[in-house]
């Protein structure tokens, strides 16, 4: 067998940084025997996800490393939230994403509204009580999230979002259309936003919060609007069969819209205690049955956002631990990589390009030895966009789409 | 401060060149110490001003370099030459380079009149005599230069040039429209030309300068015609407060019409004998008002046009001497780099990659320890576009414009 036969795609999400005064990163100073290994026995590179000097979201991130055109089919982050949470989407409904939050005399004094971890029932009483002018679905995620979805006709995501993203600042509730074809849809919203506050100001989860002092949820914020894109099934595009493994909403959104199987992992959590052996032994299961596997790790992006060096190099230490366990070989073509870069010292995304590593049959291994920011950019890939990721991948296994004669 | 407060940006014109039979280049050759400790500090590459293989203009390339697309505003250099000697030239305007030249029974014999230095009078009298079919405005720059600037409706940039560029050629007095709609802007041009040569054809310097066996200024030949683009001004989008310092007419142009802050220095030439020192305390004072400055030092381009390996060399020397007193810290993020490639072998601009290198708070520094475009190739950024370099540097800043969420 001359060409490997299956693709492994990990993302550490967040993962690449820039250096603090010590002039070192997080990667640098992990300590990551195998994914050193993995990069002596590989070539690396570095990658602009989406362009250089461009910070990616992770819904544009994933799609652009899948091979997906971001510019034609991303509108907002709404409809890959709602295919996460288990919203079966359709192409042009318009989909959000919710906090459910605190408002007085119309300011939202918390936008998580205590970070209220329980709202199954006050989803319930949305679902049962709200009346739309168009079909909608609205479902609870994780903590105090939400997705709401409207389905119909002359619907429209050009519209502004209602969560203000700041404390003490008016809850938007009537949201402006961007030109006149998107009245109808602010209208609509405005409507939610109305209703729902009617529903859930007397809501007895609320009363109770009040009576022992906690902040009632009689609000939900909505961002993210988008219109659910038609994308061409991954497997249609590739000939590869896919499963995600993934902890967050949106990175199992964007596996279920592009047609992938998501296999759902034991404690995971997305967050820096998540159960990271527990989703490699799902990727080495996984990888018997499919012939792409897309695995996305959180924590280090989560701890980016949190500005905390330390902790994110302890859980890039602790993935490598877990990742070491993979049972793959040559014939598994295995790509590491960074969705974005969040440095510590921004918490936030930022376009600084992110190190890749790829092993398996038929790579031109370079001279590297360690898996880095630094190292990765005297990689033998030398520097490339997140879209031509997926092409250079499938024509390692010997399926690249000739054009010419 | 976990990030860089200002851009100071760097364009050592025409600075690159091509190895000549002994393997090196001014860049390789000259005493540049600042400059390597600059490059030890920060992070090199080799960037594609326009794209691999294409010869920048000057225009073009400083105009990709500050994030414009060259490809939707660039029509013609005669605007920014315009606006660079200080006519308030507008959106639309038609506007030209132009020389005063010596002609003989039609042809050109001189393209610079003898190298005339004194044109005022000359210019007077064009703009006190001349009378075309649309408001003009005509005005001297150094030496033998002049710019021309259309004004009215119905104006088109597509007609040829007046200029043959070449001595012994007929003097195209009447331009050629390139299409239908451009006729009227040719004949107005061919009126320019032939009331020209009336007027100045008998001036008195004209005659002074005819008995004094001088070759008389009697004709004004036209190129490098460009209608006046819209340029979103670089604050606007870039959020920076600008200042350019810069000695040719061209630079001083594009930042005009960026709207920058120009501001001029006594004893800055565009040659080699420009006074560099002067320039650096300028950059020093401007940095302290605005969060970009633009320093164009140009010596070096016109050694590479020259051919004269040892006077770039020697500029370059001296350019890093002169760079060794900016008053900047960490938290400026420089970036030196040229505008395009002027080997001395070709006297020419050619399309070779531009090294460049960035250092500042939050680069990846790499491995490079010297400022040429051999080392540069092996730097931390690999390569990049020269229309990349803006958001990579706003991203350096944290001022990165997010896609997707």
């Amino acid at each position: 067998m001359c060409v490997a036969k299956k693709i492994l795609f990990v993302v550490l999400d967040g993962a690449a940084d820039r250096p603090t005064a010590a002039t070192t990163t997080p990667l640098r100073t992990a300590d990551t025997p195998f994914l050193d290994r993995l990069a002596r026995e590989g070539i690396l590179g570095i990658m602009d996800v989406i362009g250089p000097g461009t910070p990616p979201g992770s819904d544009t991130a994933h799609l652009s490393l899948l091979g997906y055109p971001v510019n034609e089919v991303y509108t907002g982050r709404g409809p890959f939230e709602a295919a996460g949470v288990g919203i079966n989407v359709r192409p042009g409904d318009i989909a959000f994403r919710g906090n459910f939050a605190t408002i007085k005399d119309g300011v939202v004094i918390d936008r998580r509204a205590g970070r209220i971890d329980e709202t199954k029932s006050l989803s319930d009483a949305i679902r049962a009580q709200l009346h739309l002018d168009c079909e909608f679905l609205f479902k609870e995620s994780t903590g105090h999230r939400a997705v709401l979805v409207l389905r119909g006709e002359d619907l429209s995501p050009r519209i502004t979002q209602t969560d203000p993203k700041r404390l003490g600042a008016l809850l938007q509730s009537k949201p402006i259309a961007k030109d006149a074809s998107s009245r109808r849809t602010a209208n609509i919203v405005n409507d939610f936003t109305r209703q729902v506050s009617l529903i859930l100001g007397n809501h007895p989860v609320n009363l109770e919060r009040v009576r022992t002092n906690q902040l009632p949820a009689n609000a939900v914020l909505l961002r993210g609007v988008g219109s659910v894109p038609h994308l061409v099934p991954f497997e249609r595009r590739t000939g590869l069969n896919a499963a995600v493994i993934a902890a967050t909403a949106l990175v199992i959104g964007i596996g279920k819209l592009t047609g992938m199987r998501y296999i759902p992992t034991k404690g995971a959590t997305g967050h820096v205690d998540s159960n990271i052996d527990e989703k490699v032994k799902n990727v080495n299961k996984a990888l018997k049955r499919h012939t792409f596997v897309l695995l996305n790790i959180k924590g280090a992006d989560e701890a980016g956002h949190d500005g905390d060096f330390n902790a994110k190099t302890q859980f890039l230490t602790r993935v490598d631990e877990a990742l070491s366990n993979l049972a793959i070989d040559e014939s598994t073509l295995v790509i590491i990589t960074a969705d974005h870069t969040t440095p510590v010292s921004l918490k936030e995304h930022s376009g600084d390009p992110v190190p890749f590593l790829i092993r398996g049959k038929g790579v031109r291994a370079d001279q590297t030895s360690a898996f880095n920011e630094y190292i990765a950019a005297r990689g033998g890939m030398d520097r490339i966009y997140g879209h031509d990721m997926m092409p250079v991948l499938t024509d390692l296994l010997g399926k690249g789409v000739k054009f010419g004669a």
